[in-house]
């Protein structure tokens, strides 16, 4: 039995957090869906598009990693994936309860797809999608937050927003 | 790629939480050992054959489950055992600190071994095994916090204690 | 004395865990009112008056509540309306925090009306409003998260937004 | 129908957040009772007899309170009682966490009693009593922690410690 | 060598818990900046000058604290104002986590500025901005949760739209 | 004026969590006391005149640093010692509360000693020394946990225990 996990995120950007997570579940599951969840009704920061393209840069050296994104319910799509979990990385207390609450609701809906916890790791613990925004977009330094991939298309983003 | 997962606990007693957190980790992986760990210097409610015995016949649907005793430091006996990952339920906030101290610590000295996490879920996830001890050494009713094979031993234990 | 009890919120929509709440109150005060809280300034999934009539319909079984709607800060409300204390559920820590700095302004404000909560049951628990709305505008199934009456209004919002 | 509480608690010493729980709750339900639990596997600081003495002390002025002690299960205790309702008070997000698993416990063992909570007003919400233990028997001034009734034993049991 | 901390904030009203903070940091500094920081894509309460004036009449008893505003990155400013510190209060454990990642990239990205923090005084720990802003505009009484010459400054700005 | 901190713990062992507090205290303070707590009624792991010696060793870098020990309140002993402020660590939202309550009777009892906490850093910020304890103890690897001249005596405790 090939045990598949879908990774979902709206990784806008992705950090070296989120690339952490994907490591661990890559070595763990047989198949890993990073899969960027696509939200028409909210701002982004990067495109889809960008965010899938710098996740399959980030993840060029994990060979059962694929990128892909969706639209609607998480818990439907991983099903039609076929995937036997879904990944996500915890942070801090306050990502718990939110966590929790969902992991209770998608176990509700469909019982025969798990879902797992990785604690992030304690360098990369600090680092959210929305800090490295606010640093980007204030003209701060965020190399050493977000895989080198990102750090080119982030670097772009700012000159244009702020051209 | 076989992969493994050590469950480590004290397990005094198992209660019907803990068995929920096994059943999934036998989805996941594809040996799953439940690890009970042997503290001398604290005072224990159940004995450690007790507490394996039980978790045995409470398990006994699971093929792919086994029980075994454990003395020193877990990472230790995970690698030792071949672990990929060591599995850990969580419950609440305050399980989330602890947790996530232990897996870096982890992390730190044998990267080689993952930790995942499950949420306990929500029917069981107010159950610990000192609620099941304070109710059953008060007179309280504790079946349905535990599995029916465990009941039968707390209730000897009860008995041999208060008679 | 008769004891009146208001329990505030924005029950857009109810859930069942909103009405674990108002049972439990109906059996500890005489008279129980849930008040709908109406902000013009935040765009809604159920108008007002569905929600109160959702309400109704779901609280139909209990002689002794009352279902309002308000405007304006809530501890006024419940003074104009005799309220000896304001009712609130408690799901997780991170409610704790803010319902704690709510009750000391409203205890500040008017000493003479307390605040008492209650834990929400576990199998409601992970059930808020805001996770209906997403799994409901998302294809997702709701039932068995809300009242039967609240399901069916749901649906017709759901037709009317995706047709 | 005449509502009943119970509010239990070691009290070991009794504090000013207590007393404040007290008073709410007493303007709540019809009748309350301070049950103090008993606890013969744990040394205390202050004896049962005299934990009791003070809390009816400082409880004089309160018509509808009585003082009683309890052994065995609290919740066992409140249903013998007759209460419609067990009151806590809750300080902390650490509280939070043990008040809701005894609740569910609770609920599930007797769905006829009610738990509620009360949070303990501002100016004494960081007063336990092992702190209050801790400041006393190392010398400190642990007025304006307790009632006055209860400082007078504080100061005997400190003298006959340490002389 | 003089020890200068830069205490930031919106100050979206400035309340009697920033003041607190402020008259804390001006004993333990040899002077002390207030930053308002100003972010453009917010809508605001009080305009930043005003948040200003107010400040400086609520601080005109501290002989070593001024008032100042900022844009962009804190750190940055705080680095080039010649910062030994950055001051934060804490409320509560949600406020924790936040500040423990900021405080953690701000450590990255200047390591010789340190973050400070104190707890905020227990009468005003439940005071905060957000708070001061509804009951003010629903039309409480927020006297005694803001300094006064804040108060008067609120009262104008309710008048002018409520009118 | 001369601002002197209190830096009190029970440092059994020191960690580098302590050390990296003790430096960052150091360089906004003009002197730092670091001081070990004496508590004769808890079995410790090391001695505390072994605990001082590896603390001297551990600050022999740092100038304004002097290491001690005390017994009784800490918030009378920092009084004694004239010191200006308290200086305590934060890991994670299990201290924060804690340490919010110590806190606020410490100010009760003298306002004029402030309490400030600083943000363990992220690499450290998982070590506890409960936690080097039973990596020692259980046989683990705890270098890169503690200072080196803590990992030596840690050693010879271990050994004579086991021997």
């Amino acid at each position: 039995m090939r045990r598949l996990a879908v990774y979902p995120g709206s990784f806008d950007p992705p950090t070296l957090g989120h690339l952490d997570v994907v490591e661990r579940a890559a070595r763990l599951f047989d198949e890993v869906i990073v899969a960027v969840g696509v939200n028409r009704s909210k701002a982004s920061f990067m495109t889809v598009d960008d965010r899938q393209a710098s996740l399959r840069e980030a993840c060029a050296h994990l060979d059962n990693v694929q990128v892909a994104s969706f639209e609607g319910l998480l818990i439907e799509y991983a099903t039609r994936a076929g995937a036997t979990a879904i990944v996500r990385g915890l942070r801090a207390t306050a990502d718990f309860e939110y966590e929790f609450q969902m992991a209770m609701v998608n176990r509700r809906l469909r019982p025969e797809v798990e879902t797992v916890f990785f604690m992030t790791h304690w360098e990369k613990s600090y680092v959210s999608s929305s800090i490295v925004r606010e640093v980007a977009l204030l003209g701060g330094d965020y190399s050493g937050l977000v895989p080198d991939a990102v750090g080119e298309r982030i670097a772009a983003i700012v000159r244009a927003r702020t051209s």
